[in-house]
């Protein structure tokens, strides 16, 4: 495998940071993750502005159009031979000394390499169970930040307990997101999704959602949903860079659609497929 | 310089990790840092312990006292002549493909190293400026967790801005804590700190404090002091490994004790310095 560290080629084996890169001490940095269908990008420039949105609320001084970033990545598919897959990548502020404040004259470090993905077709098809989970994240999921622990810790009790994916709420009422999906409900022929604020992370696939709507005229409103409205839904589905659409069936022990995928979602995974294939 | 790496000691130069490291790609680990008085860590048990309840809560697997990671401790001490110092230490999860769930098997990756230190001399005598920050951290702030994102950024904020410290308060009214320090006020000579519950993480030197006051019968309460609250507060001071006890004398524009060091900060400070010299 070839791994892309800055603007440079680099073979697997040697790529290491140092243990003072402030991605590792602090978590101080951004990432993306992009799909490639037959060997190009999908929805690249959607990816690279909100990379370089994070890259500027966390003050990040990487200016993704002069590095050329498209350009390099399209070389680091290339090079791996990725057909369908992924590419993970990160800009981590520096490599320095441990102090909080950030230091003067950082080099970001970026690295990125192709993702090992597969499509999830068995749930896209059958549908997933979801489990709720308190949202303890800290208050900027807007940004998409390498600070995951609590992603990663309740995707774990998800994992453990045999659901896909854990569904957040917040003061003990409010839906917010999957710990790495956005989550939908369709109640009575109209898609519903938490507002794009500081309390999700704006997902490309929800933008790309949001389009198949406007194409197909799905009403797609933005609103935050209760854990009682949860209960009222016709139909519910997540999405994600490596999930596409994959329709919810039941939340913990809560039937959606009486355990069945819904038509709504079908179509717009269908939209989905039609674009990507 | 040399490093701790697990079990073993290497040269700086060498001290490279993965970038699969999970503590690179999740923040997926915790951390501790130890202050080091005449060639001695102060309170190492304090830190073990709470580093074993930070691996526990995020369910790594390292047993800390089977590691003998004590010993380890004093034999990097010894081989880089830290007399005066601090080493930081973290422990990341494992080095295994980017997935949100824990990897089966995981090897925790420890690095420990000594960290550039001086005893903020001038501050502790003449006190210092905080500016109030919202607290938009995680609401797990009992882990010493990796995740350090929010707390550098309020603290470049309030470095950008000539404040020693940032002071964070939640739901526009609970003071917690500082970015990287605990915030005690003192009223009618009462010491009143957060409690140590999920908001705040329970300092070793606030440990300290508390010990302290017990021994110099100063009553010291664990109450969440509101944002009204500051302004009626007689002296204040925050405490850190590195900070060990600074007073506050001014917070934004509010001075406390109109601007001077207060008795009762002075005599913990002085507590602090018999007990560490």
């Amino acid at each position: 495998m070839i791994i892309l560290h800055n603007e440079s080629f680099i073979n697997r084996d040697e790529a290491k940071t140092d243990i003072e890169d402030r991605g590792y001490t602090f978590g101080d940095g951004v990432y993306e993750v992009v799909r490639v269908y037959n060997g190009e990008i999908f929805m690249l420039e959607e990816h690279l502005d909100r990379l370089q949105y994070s890259l500027g609320e966390i003050a990040i001084d990487y200016n993704v159009a002069e590095k050329k970033l498209g350009d390099l990545l399209s070389q680091l598919i290339l090079k791996n031979d990725v057909v369908d897959g992924a590419i993970y990548l990160q800009i981590t502020r520096a490599v320095s000394p441990r102090k909080h404040h950030y230091p003067e004259n950082s080099v970001p470090q970026l690295y990125a390499y192709p993702l090992d993905l597969s499509t999830p077709e068995k749930e896209q098809k059958e549908g997933i169970q979801v489990t709720l989970r308190e949202d303890l994240r800290w208050h900027r999921c807007d940004i998409k930040s390498l600070n995951l622990l609590y992603n990663i810790m309740v995707k774990q009790y998800a994992h453990q307990n045999g659901f896909y994916e854990a569904l957040l709420y917040r003061n003990e009422e409010h839906v917010t997101e999957g710990s790495s999906s956005n989550f939908f409900g369709v109640k009575e022929g109209r898609v519903i999704t938490h507002p794009a604020n500081n309390y999700i992370l704006n997902g490309i696939t929800r933008i790309a959602v949001q389009r198949f709507c406007e194409e197909l005229n799905i009403p797609f409103e933005e609103k935050v949903l209760s854990l009682k409205d949860l209960n009222t839904l016709d139909e519910a589905f997540i999405t994600s860079t490596s999930a596409e659409v994959i329709p919810v069936v039941k939340i913990d022990e809560q039937e959606i659609n009486g355990g069945q995928v819904g038509s709504v979602t079908k179509q717009l995974l269908e939209a989905f497929k039609n674009k990507v294939s």
